[in-house]
C-alpha cells in the first residue's frame, strides 16, 4: 500500500494503474476459467507487472485472487434502489446466483471459503475484503427499506442477510438441492411475508 | 456393508456390534478433541477393531469421521414435537448451535465442508450421510407444523431449512458475526412472522 511516488524516469507507473492492470487481467480469468491455473508467475505475465510488485501488495495467491474477484463482480452485485425492496432483493439475489452457479467465479469463492476453514489468515482476509463488504452493502439497502416503511422497524437486518444470501451459500456449499429461481422467490417471500399461519396466532406469541 | 455371517468360532463379532464399538470410541474424541489427531491406526486401537475391517466399511478417513459424527450428535439434534413449532425450532437451533460452537465437533463439520469443496467423493458422502438426513428431519417437523395449521400450506419448507440452519452455517463458515441466542431468536421470528411492514402491502404483492 505504501508505494513510493512513481519515478517515471525509471518507467515505474502509478500504483493505482498497476493494480487496475492486475484486476483487469485476472478478473476475466477467474470468471471464465476459475482459479486452478493461476500462479504469481501467470498473473505477472498477463498483467505486465513484476512478481516483486505482486508480492509487495498481496501476501498470498489466495488473497490476490480474492481481491481480483471482488473487483470483477462488484458491478454485477451492486444493489439497485427502485423503491421496491421485494423486487430489488429478488433481482440482486438472481444476479448473485448467476455469478455463483453460472460462472467459474462461484467455484473460486466456494474453494476459497473451503480453504479458509483451515487457514485463519485467508479467513480474515476473506471477511475483510469480501464478506463484510457484501454484508454492509446488503444491510444498507435493507436499512433504506426500513426508512421507506417497507420493513418493520424492530427487524434484525443482519439476520436477514444470513436468511437470504446465507441461505444461497448454504445450497452452494452443501448442494443437497439446486439454487433455482423458485428457491430465490421462496427465500424472499418467506422472509418478507412470514410463514406462520395467521389464523393461529396463539402459537406464535 | 455386506458383512458375511459372523463366524464366532473364529472370534468374529457381529457387524453391528463392531460398528457400534467404532462409533462409541470415535464419537467422544470428535466432540472433545476434534479430528486433528485421528487416523485409521488410532481408531483401530481405540475401538479394538482391525484396520482391515475399518477399510472394508469406510472408504476414507473423512467418511469414517463423518459417519461417527452423525451417530455422536443424533440424539442432541433430535427434533422435539411439543405442538409449538416456534418453541421447537428455537430449542433445536439452540442445541445445534451449541454443538457447532461449543464442542470441537463444530470444527470437524466445518473442516469436512471445507474439504468437500475440492473433494467430490467426500461431498457426496457428506450429503448422503449427514446433510440430507438432517434436512429430511427438519422438513418432517415443519410438515407436521403445517398439518397442525401453524405454517401456511403454500410455504416452501425446504427453503425454510436453508433460512434457519443454513443461516447458522453461513455465520459459522464465514464468521463475520457470532451465532448468539439473539441471532437464533431473530431467525425464527423473522421467518415465522415476516419482516415486511404490514401497513405497506402494496410493495409486497
Amino acid at each position: 500500500m505504501q508505494e513510493p511516488a512513481p519515478k517515471r524516469g525509471r518507467g515505474r507507473r502509478p500504483a493505482a494503474e498497476v493494480r487496475q492492470d492486475v484486476y483487469s487481467a485476472v478478473g476475466p480469468i477467474l470468471l471464465n476459467e476459475g482459479m486452478g491455473q493461476l500462479s504469481f508467475e501467470r498473473v505477472a505475465r498477463e498483467a505486465g507487472v513484476s512478481k516483486t510488485t505482486l508480492y509487495r501488495w498481496w501476501p498470498s495467491l489466495g488473497v490476490l485472487i480474492l481481491d481480483c474477484y471482488v473487483h470483477a463482480v462488484e458491478n454485477e452485485l451492486a444493489f439497485n434502489d427502485s423503491g421496491d425492496i421485494k423486487a430489488d432483493l429478488t433481482s440482486q439475489l438472481t444476479a448473485f446466483t448467476r455469478v455463483m452457479t453460472k460462472t467459474r467465479g462461484g467455484r473460486v469463492l466456494t474453494e476459497l471459503i473451503g480453504a479458509a476453514q483451515t487457514d485463519p489468515e485467508l479467513a480474515a482476509e476473506y471477511r475483510r475484503l469480501y464478506s463484510s463488504v457484501r454484508r454492509q452493502a446488503a444491510v444498507k439497502r435493507l436499512a433504506k427499506a426500513q426508512e421507506d416503511g417497507q420493513i418493520r422497524e424492530e427487524t434484525n437486518l443482519e439476520s436477514m442477510v444470513d436468511q437470504l444470501w446465507g441461505a444461497v451459500y448454504h445450497r452452494v456449499l452443501i448442494p443437497d438441492l439446486p439454487v433455482t429461481q423458485t428457491f430465490i422467490d421462496a427465500l424472499v417471500g418467506n422472509l418478507l411475508s412470514g410463514t406462520a399461519h395467521s389464523r393461529n396466532p396463539n402459537h406464535l406469541s
